[in-house]
């Protein structure tokens, strides 16, 4: 498969990519869809007329809409077929785009010159906690050493209710925020800027398709209604969680922000990197039992930036794969009382930890709660973030010869503002 | 004030209340704008032209929308606005639509006619747990009989990320969920339907206006991003809780289905029922501080109707005013980190529990977790909810010769589907 857009061997969009997003040029600023190749961005709403296969000739619209939630919403057999049309219009012997000049200058756009924005209007945002490394570490650090894991973990995929309003999009920078923390055991709390800001790596994936509510999804076809995945900084204020989780969980310690990057890399681009599912024991309810692959191997890596700085130290490397529960067990699982899913709903993965300490997803779990600084290249040291922090997610597949990669989920931590009541 | 559509004195609906809803008929299914006004409803799609003032003349086309977000976004001096136009509308000194008779036909339906729709687009959907009476007895019941408020409850307002696209309209059918509970401590859980199905008795308000992500509102405006209220049944899979609660919070629980009533009361129309705030010690921080009345004196109720009967009992009387958190605390505190809140988010209060033992929200506690089951009018007993049994949750505010009511919020359980894997 040889694309006529050039890009280098390991780029991050090759023809076996494609991921989707949603951008903006200065000179159109209402957000079209597109998908990534090498550094350029193939804009859908110029070449919908193109897709002629049976799934969606009738169905152009749907990339000339400002989000994807359209065509997340048509379902699998039109992904496959709208993957296989851009696949073939891009390849280096197909003239139908190659050779029509007008259309190209049209069709493309520097990756350089774009805005990006959500993929989706979001309607519902869920996070799972599905890192067993992760979830037990936690647990270790703030209630018992000795079960860290909560009795349930095991038979079902921990999760909760997120919110989609404060999912931004990569780049948007975060003001570390105020809120109520509790300094010293059964005093009062004290109202201040949060001390113990964090970042947490995860991936997320868009729902496709959707359900009636009071209809759980089958594990069977769960897959039919994964379109995608981004990864997904899932920033976190751990003193003000610390002190408000208690009994209906996070809240305001995490609708600080969640950032996810612009590119939604599909299921499909990533079944050559399907591997194993996570040894489950005990053996979960039929409901979530599945014994089809849906374990990927990617690659995930965080850096961070400090202020004023251009050396970036990269502080972790992880991998999805670690995950226990797999993206069909958190997706039937939350459908299973009934709740309903509609396309563009984003389901985050949960901090993704490995059992090495240098893959843990957070600052929290790799200082050990602060208790084992990690140094950065510039010399300083961190046990949370500091001000001025820049994150930079990024995370890729090996492929044989080639990457799938998902680029970058970059986000900043400013300092707190100053409120007036 | 006096209208010109007749209706009994103490309707839910007189002019002195003038909620929005949004509703269908068999004849035109796209979805109006409407007002309730006795038994009928005037539909603000067909006399948006009539809005003139200063606020809505140039932004009639939010009337002709088929959700009230366009609306709610507009922000306090257009509700006035709305408000003061619609009363002079319908006066009976007031000939503009009283005496056209050609227009009359066309602008009002009856309710009895009328489908009714979600009132807004819910972009985000919160629940609180606001009622003292409700958190001293939950917590008395599944944690700790001396310390049943957990340590935070006094200084923030608790909280957690709902599941919008699970908020239904008051009517709709609710199945009995399947999930994972916890029958015998230290034994695996089981899977199969709900045992302990509960219904909650709350109030939900819907946001106007919005902010920006980092820039927390303050509590000295907060009331001017309080559109209305509704009735809310927070459907609860009390035993599914249980077993999935910690450490994230209600889940698959609570999206089994949350019912609200269709007509939005406006903050305006309760103004003459404010009351005083429920005394507050410890004193809250100054971003949640506030002196201003924001809490209302409305009068609630729930009937529960066996399968099958048409005799309603009415288990519970409880009132709004027992909150221990306004609104505008809540919505303070939901920001406080700068979270993003838009129009049309909808707020749930937590279940209204008063003091006495008969103005406890939920089953949970009238049954004080089954332990004292109640006779019903035709002998039947209750612990928790039986497969069709209706729940009908009213509220209404008693002015000088006039009420005003917020109809009903409906809902029936039927029992659980028969799951196929």
């Amino acid at each position: 498969m040889k694309c006529f857009i050039k890009y280098p061997k390991y780029c991050d969009f090759p023809i076996e990519n494609l991921p989707y997003g949603v951008f903006s040029t200065v000179n159109d600023p209402v957000p079209k869809i597109g998908v990534a190749i090498g550094d350029q961005i193939l804009n859908l709403n110029v070449i919908a007329h193109l897709f002629q296969g049976p799934q969606l000739r009738d169905k152009q619209h749907v990339f000339q809409e400002g989000t994807l939630n359209s065509f997340m919403g048509l379902g699998l057999p039109a992904w496959k077929e709208a993957r296989e049309t851009i696949q073939k219009l891009l390849s280096e012997n197909v003239p139908l785009l190659k050779d029509d000049a007008v259309l190209r200058e049209r069709a493309f756009v520097s990756q350089e010159d774009a805005i990006m924005h959500l993929p989706a209007k979001i309607g519902d945002y869920t996070d799972f906690y599905s890192s067993i490394h992760h979830a037990t570490n936690v647990g270790m650090m703030f209630r018992d050493k000795n079960n860290a894991l909560t009795p349930n973990w095991k038979y079902l995929p921990v999760g909760y209710h997120g919110r989609a309003s404060s999912v931004v999009i990569s780049g948007t920078p975060i003001h570390r925020p105020h809120g109520q923390t509790l300094v010293i055991e059964g005093a009062p709390p004290v109202f201040g800027p949060c001390k113990l800001m964090d970042f947490e790596l995860e991936m997320a994936f868009f729902v496709g398709g959707s359900n009636n509510l009071g209809e759980p999804l089958s594990i069977t076809d769960a897959h039919e209604h994964i379109f995608g995945f981004v990864i997904m900084n899932d920033w976190s204020a751990r003193d003000i969680q610390k002190w408000e989780y208690i009994p209906l969980g996070p809240f305001t310690a995490k609708n600080v922000g969640t950032s996810i990057s612009p590119w939604v890399v599909t299921t499909l681009a990533l079944e050559p990197f399907i591997v194993d599912n996570y040894p489950q024991d005990p053996e979960p309810f039929p409901y979530l039992k599945h014994d089809d692959k849906f374990n990927f191997d990617i690659n995930l890596q965080v850096d961070i930036t400090p202020k004023d700085s251009i050396i970036p130290t990269t502080i972790c490397r992880s991998n999805f794969k670690y995950l226990y529960w797999t993206a069909k067990q958190q997706l039937v699982h939350h459908t299973i009382t009934g709740c309903n899913v509609n396309p563009g709903d984003l389901m985050g993965s949960g901090t993704i930890s490995g059992d090495a300490s240098d893959s843990f997803g957070s600052l929290l779990e790799l200082s050990w709660k602060g208790t084992k600084p990690i140094t950065l290249n510039d010399g300083t040291k961190r046990k949370f973030l500091q001000d001025g922090d820049t994150i930079t997610m990024k995370g890729f597949c090996e492929g044989n010869g080639y990457n799938v990669g998902f680029g970058e989920c970059v986000g900043k931590l400013l300092p707190a503002k100053i409120l007036q009541f």
